[in-house]
């Protein structure tokens, strides 16, 4: 669904660090210092691949998916929903929440949101920055399945395409579109025109 | 510096919740459900105020931070970066760090940014959602600091003006710059426009 995007790809290239076990650091533009023009047009792109989806509100998950699901909002016109990866003591509302095993912290987490914030019937797109394992991914699902709510699409600006993921979320039937689809990684290779491959 | 922005008061007021021990809950538009339109508005307020600050970066704590000053860091055409509240175990970089007290979840945390986003001598805006206690604030000035860079303004959506977070920043000899000033809530108080006064 959709190309991949141009722009994002040669910031991969120019700024991504492949490490080992499978890891693409992208820290210099996503995840620590973000580049909010690319993420202005991160949302344009989601915003026109899911533009006939029916979405209703956009959700992600904290914290380094709030940047492009919230430019994806704005260029939308939608609420964005952040779902917490532990429930704050300061809410006390009633929360829809489930286990997601994280397999970069080799831990789990309480992925949770506040009941009031998916409505029933509404249908969400889920926007997020990786995907890998597609756990985060399933909860999120889950989530929404639990407010009685549709998942309408999923947008991930990077996919690694060699983990499995892409094949776990294909499963729950619903358009998926990732920015930039990782074929192969080399760690081994310096450069990075040689150690990444896109699909 | 500068007017306190109409369009956040309204909603405070239409959808805020003061609850006891001074806390506000804003999550239906700023913390869980995030308006982007309004944090559009948000993002060019601060650009306005802080144009001559000469910032070459807008700094953040995750993840509430993020949405505000992302927009603020798009209005003014600078990069983001996001500061960790615990150091992810795929970072291995250099990173700066502190601890900061959290007096709304009473523990301390950690608050880390890598090294190679914040350049020596480099200045910092700094935008985050509330302004309470004032740690978090101290906190990322200890990293500026730490980074040898300035720190050139505090951006703060919601400043809750009878707690003394305003107070140990002004010791800082910075700009701040509130877009809500809140001098009194009231949680006994069911109708807003009588709870909440601002300054």
């Amino acid at each position: 669904m959709g190309e991949q995007l141009e722009a994002l790809q040669r910031r991969i290239l120019e700024q991504g660090r492949v490490l080992s076990g499978g890891v693409l650091r992208v820290d210099a533009f996503l995840n620590q210092r973000v580049d909010m023009r690319l993420m202005r047009e991160v949302g344009s792109a989601f915003a026109e691949r899911f533009e006939g989806a029916g979405a209703g509100v956009v959700l992600t998950v904290e914290s380094s998916g709030i940047a492009p699901a919230g430019m994806t909002a704005l260029a939308m016109g939608l609420p964005l929903v952040v779902c917490k990866k532990q429930a704050s003591r300061i809410t006390r509302d009633e929360r829809l929440s489930t286990m997601v095993h994280s397999f970069t912290k080799d831990a789990e987490y309480e992925l949770s949101v506040s009941r009031e914030f998916i409505a029933e019937g509404e249908r969400v797109l889920f926007i997020d920055d990786f995907l890998a394992m597609g756990e985060a991914a399933l909860g999120v699902a889950r989530l929404v399945g639990q407010a009685g709510a549709v998942l309408a699409g999923i947008g991930i600006v990077i996919e690694k395409s060699f983990q499995p993921g892409r094949k776990k979320l294909e499963a729950l039937g619903v358009p998926i579109s990732s920015l930039a689809r990782i074929a192969r990684m080399d760690p081994d290779e310096c450069d990075n025109r040689k150690a990444i491959t896109f699909m």
